[in-house]
């Protein structure tokens, strides 16, 4: 890990105020980040490298931060809601995204999910990422190519409540669409036998077509979970929590699929 | 990802009851798992194969799921309080434990995020674990070796306070013991600079003396956080949230390690 | 409020011990408690009166504690599931139960939001209380009558689908039933122009419904919310929130009624 | 409750739009609301009365509601933070604010509480309300008179650290100071022998200073909670909870006391 920074990787500044001021930046020979507490030179950066500081030119200090690819998410060029970091933690371990890993994505949007899954699965694994929209698939597709992970994702554009998908035996296979009740079929088909499906959703009548369609596929081991993060602040002289905070962001339904014609016969 | 069940894997065993039983099983030829609803031969269950569904001597179906990490970290032998899984995620993604990353937990316990961690930064990855008790350790190092990934896991047996790390430039290091506030000295010391350092705690006077001892050290991007995963009933026509739920686990405490000599010089 | 303990009186006796054991209490000359802590003479209590302390035969010392409303509502006598303390004081703020107000609640249940309405409202207010099961009525008045409020209740038996309810411009009304929607318009009736309805339901198919009747009916100023409280572990040395808490009881709708043949154009 | 909307009352305009806006006017004969929505002029009001509706200068609708006291201090003039409602309704449960009770609370504020405590106890009830701060008081009463409940509420002005309380024999006391550990003794000299003390703090470090304060004034059956309330936005096809929420207000602990001579040995 104790590489130097290098052209084109991300590094995140950080500033030690009471706003916690954060910038993430793609390090180009050159450049330069602006804000309100100065401007900083890229190169004072790559010289500084990770864990030293820099100062903008309004002498503001900056740490330099190596980012999670949880940082890089949460920052990243999007044109639709991206899933917030709360929730890829419990979709990674329920889904099991482990390296070597090959898994499928419905819809890419702007490609936040599709960053994390190709981190996770590393190299050896693949990532699958279907949407109906081109336009939004460009952005994915590009923010995979700035992580470094584009390697291991095909993309591919199709409406798939029509077409289905063209993978079998999958690991795992994510449904981020509007109405996920309309492909969990081929989702299943799509699926190894004991694969693991996950699907996120907004509202709650949402969640209700979408346990109707997994019980109809026969779909075991139905799990509805939602998450909740809470920040606290961190003088430990006065130890509270943040005063607000994400009160919501979707419900997430899990799976696991059965052999063709094995089904529950019965829910409960 | 298709290959059929083999001798010593592990299996869950799902009945599609009210209460939802799920039993975890290790294949052992010849073996049988005896239970209210009645005796499964794991011999049927080989037969059956992932997906497939099973008969107790009860007359009760059983099918046959595939257990992720999770599911094998709830049920392992314990002789410690095991890391849940609601905070398994945010530690993976806070500390990006990725594959191929180098980590650093300290102490074993019963081995359940020392699987975690060798599950997800797979074969080319290496986690040392810490324990200053040998005995609870030989229980991790077993749960390790029964999920298949002792391979990539270096244990030491030793009193931290008196000896500290001998890694260094490491990615992530992650204390789960009595008095980390003891240790985070040398926890800084075994990491790269801009590695990721994560506490997990159960009160928050530990929190006060965890951040008073981050400060101290100089580290970066404090966060203090902790999670909470609510479960809902998965009856479409009756949705609704689970009646009781897991209140607390533990704070969780996240830094930023800066080169030596680099530290912020005021904290809010 | 320093009158002494009578014959009649509830009380609390607390164990400081560590599972906070907790004994509610009707004194009755000669009377005695048994438990696995020992026996405790009723006369004993009279004679330590509120605030002093007890020994049971086994040598256990109890303090006596003046029970709060919401303590009685928990250990009553009940016939169906009761609301929650956390609940309860949402919906007296949120209706406004003030001294002296008139409320109707549909249905009686076991008694345990008549018992918190009567008592909040005072001597001067008025309660009325509807439920189509008689039997589950009586325990509702018996429980009103245990905690000295049923003087300012009626209890009516009916089946307010067929027969609407007889009051009218009534402050507030809380509905507690199966199918709530079914009688919000006779609901509106009840109330005065202006007035606080209140509804409580488990599930979200529930709330759905709720809603649109809510929007039917034409009232104002809708709101959905659910409530949650964590208990924290009363050790100042370590200090941290207990480890289980309750994770539903239900969720709460709110509106406010306007004048007949006022309504918003639009819901948003 | 049917009575007409007078000259000096409070009411709540709210507008069915997508922001939910609701404006807290106090009529008075010729008066005028501006706001970004149109002017609307108090007689209007007063001729729709409660439940009607107005049209406003820019002939947005606006609906005539009857506002609780929630309402009421959420909106008013503040020089200090209010009590929130959802721990106003935990507060008024626990510390038993029944109509007629006598209550304590130390300090003022900017009177949200004393207006939410003397509206709960009613006119037979009484509140002793002091401060450290004469000016801060006198917005706390000027909030009690507009609300029309100074006629039982007796503010005092002391430094409460050197004077104490002059009252014995109260019903309830609630402690909303910076430093309360400091006033735990004379509170329990307040109270009858059982009474209800409550205690609201916003950091675990005064939680801490708090229970060992209650601890060793011998107060029996200690509680530490926290509240939270999460809101759904109310439209019934797209059913889901609001993006954001309250994290935290404050921590608060309730006690009751002993008599003075009797004491838990220990405490858990």
């Amino acid at each position: 890990m104790a590489k130097p920074i290098e052209e084109g990787d991300y590094v995140r500044l950080w500033a030690s105020n009471k706003k916690g001021d954060s910038f993430l930046i793609r390090i180009a020979k050159g450049g330069s980040l602006g804000s309100r507490m100065g401007a900083v030179r890229h190169d004072d950066v790559l010289a500084a490298g990770f864990g030293g500081e820099v100062l903008s030119t309004k002498g503001e200090r900056f740490f330099v931060v190596r980012p999670t690819v949880s940082d890089f998410c949460r920052k990243i060029h999007r044109v639709t809601q991206v899933v917030y970091p709360k929730d890829a933690g419990v979709l990674l371990t329920s889904l099991d995204i482990r390296p070597g890993a090959s898994v499928l994505e419905c819809g890419s949007g702007s490609g936040g999910m599709t960053v994390f899954l190709a981190h996770f699965v590393g190299p050896g694994g693949r990532v699958y990422s279907y949407d109906v929209r081109e336009d939004h698939q460009k952005v994915a597709m590009d923010n995979c190519r700035r992580w470094g992970v584009d390697d291991r994702v095909l993309f591919k554009v199709a409406d798939v409540e029509e077409t289905g998908f063209q993978e079998r035996d999958l690991d795992a296979l994510f449904l981020d669409v509007r109405c996920p009740w309309k492909i969990v079929e081929p989702a299943v088909s799509a699926l190894a036998p004991g694969g693991r499906l996950a699907v996120l959703v907004p509202t709650v009548n949402q969640v209700e077509m979408v346990l109707e369609s997994l019980r109809e596929a026969g779909c075991a081991d139905l799990v509805v979970t939602e998450t909740s993060q809470r920040n606290w602040k961190t003088n430990p002289k006065r130890l509270r929590p943040e005063d607000s905070m994400v009160a919501h962001t979707g419900f997430m339904v899990f799976a696991s699929t059965l052999k063709e014609g094995v089904a529950p016969d019965e829910y409960w």
